[in-house]
């Protein structure tokens, strides 16, 4: 007798045509999340995906509020419960397609082209979350499922996620899962299976200097009067060192530092700087001394200006001393820097250097610790498993830059852990004109959902 | 025989009650000039001045274009050719009156309380302007003017003045004069009468930092993409050392130091950091090293930051690493400093401090040179003259940290020396709440201006 799972495997490769037929059905709703005026678009995409459920022999499929953004819930409780069960994630919503003079292809007719299907969300990430569909699919095809799955897919994702905390909320037993699913991650080559195991957190800040009581003449009282922009730009210059160093005091004390063994895990990765120069057209490298590029972004904190404002910024000439001056900071986190130490490491700074001339005030406007996953979870080495298979190599275990909403909700509201992985490649164009899902690497991601689920069942 | 100018002394000090109920009437039209909805007031206040020219006997009384800001013309050229042509400018536009609720009267219903006369305008500068008037109806009334007199008086000053230089390039011939009166840059104290023989020029650039292509999530990015608005920070603040001083390459080379004399001139100023303090607001004073606030103001150059912008500004938090960031940036200008040369310094420093991380575009927007009038000339010693009979004191010579357009385009367009003086207090309010003029003081303008007339047509 062949195992259920050959089976499987054999109908997700028998059923390409298929899969890739209805995906594009899928594709051709703009359910764009940002606009208002495509609401009945995610209407129709949130039902698309819950008839899809349906059809795949779920229940309990529902649209939960909000109306505007809903979110599918789905579940399939069959394994009993000595098997896992996992919670699916994905978001049918996608990005604005504009610019659409730059499309080869129109963003909403899905169209293949070589390897590629060529759609706006085609892999952020309508195709990602279809795989797990097919994937269920070719399992149902011959049997029953190995493990209890819950869907969770939201409309929100590309706006913030804004809806999922309360949904989380109001819904735990709903949500009672051993781990989360997330194919929403992606890959750093097509031949390099990847696992994200560690993501940035953040502390944001709006920093303002107060100087005179209103914007004065700069010909009348320039020369005597310290200039707020002026503070403001020696405060945020004063921020780093010439090695690129933050030099707010004990900045880093708590940071982690990585060992050689995982260092040299990062090294692996197929990252290099005339890649990176490529994706941001930043005319030079830069970044902290003593690390890799990988490693800025992945394990080392970061200090940026995310926003300046002050006195006059319209066309022409305003001869304007502004009575203010405002910038936008934020860090970037990682294990174990705590973000109401970095706003005290950021006010000492600020106690130091702010010159008597002038008045500050700083507001904290958002912060999410840094998360780290479990490297050797049952769910990790589950995936892990199931790709070492599939790509014939082991996955790398990537560091994401920044947060990704729904990790970490679920996290701090669930206290659930995620298999953060996916199938969207380096050159996807996500979010960017000509989006394209490798279709390769599709089919290989449902072969690796098929193995994971068993996998992961054991 | 009494000299003309005894009885015409004496019709001043006559007709106060007059004079002062006529500028009232004056006052009554709230002649905004930024605002369009007070064009018909523009066009009344225009028409108010040109009838009391009318009335006074001049001739040649003409509104000239724009007509939404009209330049009022008059002219008496009875004196003839032996005797000086003098070129009378004001303005008969104001400053908007708002915050209605911080004026204790009516804005534009003149009100006098104790010695002052509080309006919309009283002192800047309807109440300088009408002085002359007034000065002119004295000495009118009982005989010829001892000078010929041209009036310019235009609608637009509290905008920047932006139709004079067309103006005087198409009417040179009406506006042929050996000088002009300036009443319109007042007084230190109301016992110290004042004449402002400097204007500090500006050189006003936009300077424009890139680095990404495009925005950048500041999660995926930050840490190996240069921050331009870091960079901008960083520039901005290595453009003045712990002194205050500016670090342009060579800026200090051509600035004309004064000599002791000018220094001990300055030094008799009543200005004091308590007062600039209580004026601007400002934390704590600030300045160059070396040099008091008022030759801060008046004889030093200064590097001012007009205005910042770079990525996200709003409220909360956008985790975005900004493509760009943008600084306007002016300096102040003294003799001898050339605002071309100034511009070679800024890219000077740029070329040597900006990264090779980003790219930078620098613009200039303006540029007026520094004026330095002659201290000596005929029409300033008569005018200091008249100011040592009337106060009893000989004037100071100041030091103007801005320019005043007017006196910049005679000098530029038509090569005329301008007489810079007037009556208004520093406690004056002006383009704030509550704006006065001091009644006793306009008196002693009158007769200083009838004192003066006699003066330089000696």
């Amino acid at each position: 007798m062949t195992h259920p799972m050959s089976k499987a495997l054999e109908y997700s490769q028998d059923h390409r045509p298929q899969f890739v037929e209805r995906l594009g059905e899928w594709l051709t709703i703009p359910s764009v999340s940002t606009r208002t005026d495509h609401r009945a678009d995610m209407e129709r995409a949130a039902a698309w995906i819950a008839d899809s459920l349906r059809e795949l022999g779920l229940g309990g499929v529902q649209l939960h509020p909000p109306e505007s953004h809903p979110i599918v819930y789905a579940e399939q409780l069959d394994a009993g419960p000595q098997r896992p069960t996992v919670l699916l994630y994905g978001h049918y919503d996608v990005q604005p397609a504009e610019p659409f003079d730059l499309w080869d292809s129109e963003p909403f007719q899905p169209t293949v082209r070589g390897e590629d299907l060529y759609a706006r969300g085609a892999c952020d990430m309508k195709g990602p979350i279809f795989s797990i569909v097919c994937a269920l699919e070719s399992i149902l095809a011959g049997g029953r499922l190995p493990v209890n799955v819950r869907f969770m897919i939201e409309g929100g994702e590309e706006i913030g996620s804004p809806h999922l905390p309360e949904f989380m909320t109001r819904n735990r037993d709903l949500l009672a899962c051993d781990f989360c699913l997330n194919p929403d991650t992606g890959m750093v080559a097509p031949d390099l299976p990847s696992i994200a195991i560690a993501m940035r957190g953040i502390a944001y800040f709006e920093l303002r200097v107060y100087g005179p009581r209103q914007d004065l003449h700069s010909g009348s009282f320039g020369g005597i009067v310290h200039n707020p922009a002026q503070v403001l730009c020696d405060l945020v210059a004063g921020m780093h060192d010439e090695n690129g160093r933050i030099t707010l005091p004990g900045f880093y004390d708590k940071v982690r530092e990585l060992d050689s063994e995982e260092r040299a895990e990062l090294a692996r990765l197929p990252l290099d700087e005339a890649s990176f120069l490529e994706q941001t057209g930043a005319p030079a490298p830069w970044g902290e001394a003593g690390y890799s590029q990988v490693e800025r972004i992945g394990i080392r904190p970061t200090l940026e200006v995310n926003g300046l404002c002050s006195g006059f910024t319209g066309e022409g000439a305003k001869t304007v001393l502004p009575a203010y001056a405002m910038a936008k900071i934020s860090m970037r986190l990682v294990p174990d820097q705590d973000s109401a130490a970095v706003k005290g490491q950021l006010e000492a700074y600020l106690d130091e250097h702010a010159p008597p001339t002038v008045r500050w005030e700083l507001d904290e406007i958002a912060h999410v610790p840094a998360t780290v996953s479990e490297r050797h979870s049952p769910w990790v080495e589950a995936m892990s498993a199931a790709q070492r298979k599939v790509w014939g190599r082991k996955p790398v275990f990537t560091r994401c830059g920044g947060g990704v909403p729904v990790v970490i909700h679920l996290q701090q509201i669930l206290g659930m852990e995620s298999v953060n992985t996916g199938w969207a490649l380096p050159d996807g164009n996500l979010h960017a004109p000509n989006e394209r899902l490798h279709l390769p690497t599709f089919y290989k991601g449902i072969e690796t959902l098929i193995r994971f689920f068993y996998e992961v069942a054991r």
